[in-house]
């Protein structure tokens, strides 16, 4: 089966209380396409950078078997960059810097050769983007994830509220479902959402884990307590790549593999956390994504009497 | 086996975003030994209250099979009286009013019908009141438990330093173990405070579950996902009677026996949480009980191929 994820390549600079970051590649779909490479090799990438973006990057993604046909190069362009400083707990960031560039006017443009494909991640960017690709896929994929964040229900609400019937997955934060449903109780919103379109709902707890929602269903998947988070950004992306990535490789959309997806993308994540930026996603072997989900197992089972 | 519990018996007044009340009965002990009450029937109270407490509340302990014989009554003194007001999230609460009463110079007496018990709760009180109690055993129980509070920590930490050594089990919330610690990754503080005297440790995360640390293991519980919490008071006791309630009961202090004793701690929180004070926990069901740990069962199951 292949895989058709949209979004941000971009440069990113990052402070935390371990260190700096001069501009590293950065950008939701990075994050999404890297750790869904070490799940499918038909791994396709819609996406928008600059003339300033250096070759030896988009080398990255294609060593890692990411098809980036659909990857725009504006030459003329500069490539959407984001500066970030962490505050000590790690859970909370400012945006110091964002300039939009080549993504003000992304026109996400799908190959031929990416028609076809059987699930579709539409990443973190504007609702009315995310809208246009599943207008533009001549057939509807078997299965629609998308993720979003709070900054767009703050400015884009009508067009969130638009995409949300078309598709079959959402995946936000807890914070993000409450705001989203004006539900404080997360079963609720998760009631509230569903009804508003997807069928399936993810939602991410970071340290806390992720609830997954189905009709009446629920699984709570643990996280790995990590005895230091080194950099959390990309980890939302990473989780939302190991996801899909392992659904399309299984391509079985039952409730019972969402819930082995939840464990696979969790356990991506954990990495992605590991070290700054995407560092530690590009060097990953399949022992020890296989060594990390089997603590996950272990970390979260139990039989009662 | 048998259980001895020493704590606070109170009158708490609560005011949540659902409604108030008068006078109701509270205190750790009280959830602990109600919560107990449904696995061993071994069940002693050490507490104190003065003599405006009401016959007709000794009696429904006494009715759960509790024993009251170390329930001391002060007659010319007042009942410890908590009073407090939950905001609308329901996470954080601000205390209203704080009388001590009997609890400022509560000695906890052991009557000797209640020597030789094999599980101890240290209920959230003083520090040295909790050391005392270990003192007066005549011989050491097999599992010690104890619980404490960020305010124990703020004007008694050496008192807690010097019980911490004594005990088997502690029980905090999470950012407790931080403050305790001085980590603010979870693993990391688990280790520090374990080198303080405790071998096993449990971390109460609230709505995000709990975490159980022994040696380098580590078990993630649950939490289930309520529509409603109508009342957390007394959650956090609740989950420490249950989980102690179910060791004595099956005198299994294994780690994989205490993972069992997390679920039974869980499922008696959710109940508690449902409605204003003890009033959900008088009247359950062993049927119920099942049906929730099977509630915990699906949340949390899932299988890696």
């Amino acid at each position: 089966m292949s895989l058709l994820t949209v979004g941000s390549v971009a440069f990113d600079a990052l402070e935390t209380p371990f260190g700096k970051t001069d501009k590293i590649i950065g950008g939701a779909a990075t994050y999404i396409t890297l750790a869904a490479s070490y799940f499918t090799k038909k791994n396709n990438l819609v996406a928008v950078v600059g003339g300033d973006f250096p070759q030896e990057m988009i080398d990255v993604l294609v060593s890692h078997g990411i098809d980036t046909e659909g990857l725009q190069i504006k030459q003329d362009g500069k490539t959407f960059f984001w500066s970030g400083k962490y505050h000590e707990d790690m859970n909370t960031r400012d945006t110091v810097d964002v300039q939009l560039n080549v993504m003000a006017d992304f026109d996400p443009v799908i190959p031929a050769s990416y028609q076809g494909c059987e699930y579709l991640m539409l990443g973190n960017t504007a609702p009315a983007i995310q809208k246009l690709v599943l207008e533009r896929m001549e057939r509807r994929p078997k299965l629609v994830m998308l993720d979003t964040m709070n900054f767009w229900m703050d400015i884009a609400m009508p067009d969130l509220e638009a995409v949300l019937p078309l598709i079959d997955l959402l995946t936000i934060n807890d914070e993000e479902a409450r705001m989203l449903s004006g539900e404080y109780s997360l079963r609720k919103a998760a009631k509230v959402i569903m009804d508003k379109g997807p069928k399936t709902l993810v939602i991410k707890k970071g340290e806390h884990g992720a609830l997954l929602f189905q009709d009446d269903r629920i699984f709570f998947a643990p996280a790995l307590p990590l005895e230091e988070v080194f950099d959390p950004t990309g980890a939302g992306d990473t989780f939302a790549g190991g996801f899909i990535g392992y659904l399309t490789q299984t391509d079985d959309i039952s409730f019972e593999n969402m819930k082995r997806a939840i464990i696979y993308g969790s356990a991506m994540a954990s990495f992605c956390v590991e070290k700054f930026g995407s560092e530690r996603l590009v060097n990953l072997t399949q022992e020890e994504i296989t060594g990390r989900v089997k603590e996950f197992v272990q970390l979260a089972s139990f039989e009662i009497k």
